[in-house]
């Protein structure tokens, strides 16, 4: 979820007074006295969570991670929570059947991103908690606002209403996966299983809680992200025989051809001289151009954002792609599929320079996909584009991906959590679609067509660096901490089972 | 000279038997004697001078470097040595003059290429003593063999002559520079100092001290070298405001500039799409084409080497550039001018992928050169190049960098090379100019227009790997241990003074 995180505080939400109000939950004071009476018990829970980090990229804590995920479901209500095995890291499933009209789908995330505790104030996995000057209490803990922190909070929520002797309003789905940060290249077989999909198919849509909350209050709406597909372009000494199968005296080019010169030209022939518009054959034919709606919330955007904010959140860049004006630049953001290079590796990489010939050169990539691309058109576009281009010593390595997702406007979900954030008078944007991406098409597309996002109040950062925080007790009116966004999970519960499936 | 020791290795040199003989050294029984009864000194004092590694990237033991070198001098005769100040590290500069007509130039490099001591088998410092299975006994040290090992045995055929009551037959002039790893940045200043100038000016051409010999015995006399120039093509927030300041989201590439894709589009503009053939303006209009006799030397290379074991040399290559056959890879390794990509730095470096947009790209290039481009000649080519081209952004920073060197194969140096090696019955082949570089133009351009090459027989390996070692005894009669070298410099300095200046 740190795709989301990034992108929603990029400077696309505003500051807005927000004063929790009564809500219309039956008898909500017992349940806010249940989430206050528990909140210890959550916190610690938490902590305890934290203290178990499960990293696919390391193959850490699989076993325990995904034991773990279950016992805590389990404990929340998802009495027959259980493992569901993939070719990677396991999933979990789980159901809370209450008999209601409604069925509400949860997803959540068991793993956490890779942490190098030598670049920490405190501990990774101390989970402490400390002073956050002018924001509150707060932990400080690899996974703590991605995602355990606000999934946290929506498992009290059950825990509260079970604590104040009630069934939830709406039956529940929990699905979660353990290889979120590795871009879920299994989540789908995880979906697939018969038995979970049988029981999405029963959902109003599904939601993965979320830290929606900006500095001064305001959240966002999201009805979409694109995908995401990473892949590494690989030539030298493995893929062909024209390259050394070792570093090699820099002299030696006179005779010996360098795989990163060939990478270079490979690379080359993927976006225009611009260094940005895709040059690969038919990139662009199921692009769908924004709708009239989708244009005016951009327009919104621009609007309420600051550019500076923007632009200082975007690692501090001066000019927006083609001088682009914001609103522009919003446009691009929500629209644009790319192609980004992540990173260049070949030969020598430290200071000044080494007389080497590199036996392999490779090429980072990510491609981000808008309705209607695919990730297996994009990747077999890809292919032919390099064939055709002669380029059969590049190897293409595909180490995950998933498409686009979108949800409409007008889907229960969606009409619940506007309802709940205008009920608690927390101001929002609505965002046509993220840039970042997070594997919602699973939900959205075919065969389950089901409406997805992020919902959630409060703050937390630092998702993928050093000092991940998560705000547990707000100091600042405006903000949640974590006992509001438990009750603002029960709302939604009660909102969602008002909304209806349709 | 790392470079050379590549070159001379890969499988350029070919098998015959070595038998030592007579020299026509005047009463040289008495000098063998004197080499023999020092050589435990010398070997002490090697062992001593690899402990002190000075380092020219790491600024380590400059100060300590140089004054050892000077230490060294002053004791095998050269009373007036002194360090020459430069920008950089410092030269050392001394002379033995007696009066002989002839005066034979000697170049020392006193620095040494970096090293981690977790990947030796024997601490990188301690130089001990090793057997070398077929081969004798070495020294496995830092230095030993690139070029501490070699400049000893120079220094001992001093102490030698010295020890036998002896002046040398020719006069001598060393200079030393502590800068070679780093490609030399100013030694020109060195050679440019007045003093050091005028006398340089009186020899009859300059040699740095070097084994040149191969495992089945035979060695190589290398009439030149290419030039190379090092430097880096840098893009990214520290260049222009287009890109971000720091690495952030990759999703943010939909509206903001991908350093990386503007690296891959001006390195793009360098080479042909053949991946090699320089494509900046005029980069090939001062390169002279080999003459008949360099192509006749290139024949006689091709028939003496194996093929298998040179493609083995060069890091296990299956095919020349281009498909050539052994013959025309070998003339292009000595006539093709060269612009090698060392390295591509950019963003995530790790396993698998990491969603980023770096703030940063770095090609890590270097130029060989040949007769008669220079080095001022194509950096301001380059300059030229990317400015036509647009682009304004990309930073060229040269980090040095020389032009090539060739030496007349008349010449005296050179004919008292061949006559020592003739007597000592060492076969040899003719290297019309080596791929590798050394900055042997300091002394073979304007204004002093010398011959200058690398002399010496013996062996050793692993100049810039770990493991480096140098043949003090070879227990095989083709090939020379430390004695044997010594005894040729002393033979060298008697045929020199022979041969006279011209």
């Amino acid at each position: 979820m740190t795709r989301l995180h990034r992108l929603l505080s990029a400077g696309l939400v505003v500051a807005a007074l927000t004063q929790p109000a009564v809500a219309q939950t039956p008898n909500r004071a017992e349940l806010e006295k249940a989430v206050a009476a528990r909140h210890g018990v959550t916190v610690k829970a938490l902590q305890d969570w934290i203290a178990l980090p499960t990293i696919a990229a390391e193959r850490r804590n699989v076993a325990e991670g995904a034991a773990y995920m279950v016992r805590l479901a389990q404990e929340a209500g998802f009495v027959n929570a259980k493992v569901v095995p993939t070719d990677g890291l396991p999933g979990v499933f789980g159901t809370i059947d209450v008999g209601a009209p409604v069925t509400m789908g949860v997803y959540f995330m068991y793993d956490v991103k890779q942490f190098d505790p030598a670049e920490w104030t405190s501990p990774p996995l101390e989970a402490r908690i400390v002073d956050r000057p002018g924001e509150g209490k707060a932990i400080v803990g690899r996974g703590s606002v991605n995602q355990k922190g606000p999934e946290m909070a929506f498992l009290a929520a059950l825990h509260a209403l079970k604590a104040a002797g009630r069934r939830p309003p709406v039956n529940i789905v929990l699905v979660a996966e353990g290889e979120e940060e590795i871009a879920s290249p299994n989540f789908h077989q995880i979906v697939q299983n018969p038995e979970v999909m049988a029981a999405l198919k029963r959902t109003a849509g599904v939601f993965i809680p979320f830290n929606a909350q900006d500095r001064d209050g305001s959240a966002g709406v999201n009805l979409g992200a694109k995908g995401a597909v990473e892949l590494q372009l690989i030539v030298g000494g493995e893929t062909s025989n024209r390259y050394p199968k070792s570093d090699t005296h820099s002299s030696s080019h006179a005779r010996i051809a360098n795989p990163a010169w060939r990478l270079v030209k490979a690379l080359d022939t993927l976006v225009a001289d611009d260094g940005y518009t895709a040059a690969v054959d038919g990139w662009m034919e199921n692009v769908k151009p924004l709708t009239a709606r989708q244009r005016e919330l951009v327009e919104q955007l621009s609007k309420r954002g600051s550019e500076a904010d923007a632009k200082k959140a975007s690692g501090g860049v001066g000019r927006w792609l083609g001088d682009d004006d914001y609103r522009s630049s919003i446009e691009r953001l929500i629209s644009r599929p790319t192609i980004n290079i992540q990173g260049l590796v070949s030969g020598y990489s430290g200071p000044g320079g080494k007389t080497v010939l590199p036996s392999r050169a490779e090429a980072k990539i990510d491609l981000r996909l808008v309705p209607d691309q695919t990730r297996d058109e994009v990747v077999a576009k890809l292919r032919a584009h390099l064939a055709k281009h002669g380029f059969d010593d590049v190897k293409v390595n595909v180490s995950g991906g998933y498409g686009p997702n979108q949800t409409d406007e007008n889907a229960p979900l969606i009409r619940a959590q506007k309802a709940v954030l205008d009920r608690w008078k927390i101001p929002y944007v609505i965002n046509p679609r993220l840039a970042g991406s997070w594997p919602g098409v699973v939900f959205t597309g075919p065969p389950l067509g089901l409406p997805a996002g992020q919902i959630g109040i409060g703050r937390g950062g630092g998702a993928h660096a050093p000092d991940e925080w998560f705000l547990i007790e707000s100091s600042d009116p405006k903000v949640a901490g974590m006992k509001e966004q438990t009750l603002l999970y029960v709302d939604l519960m009660y909102e969602l089972a008002k909304q209806g499936r349709r």
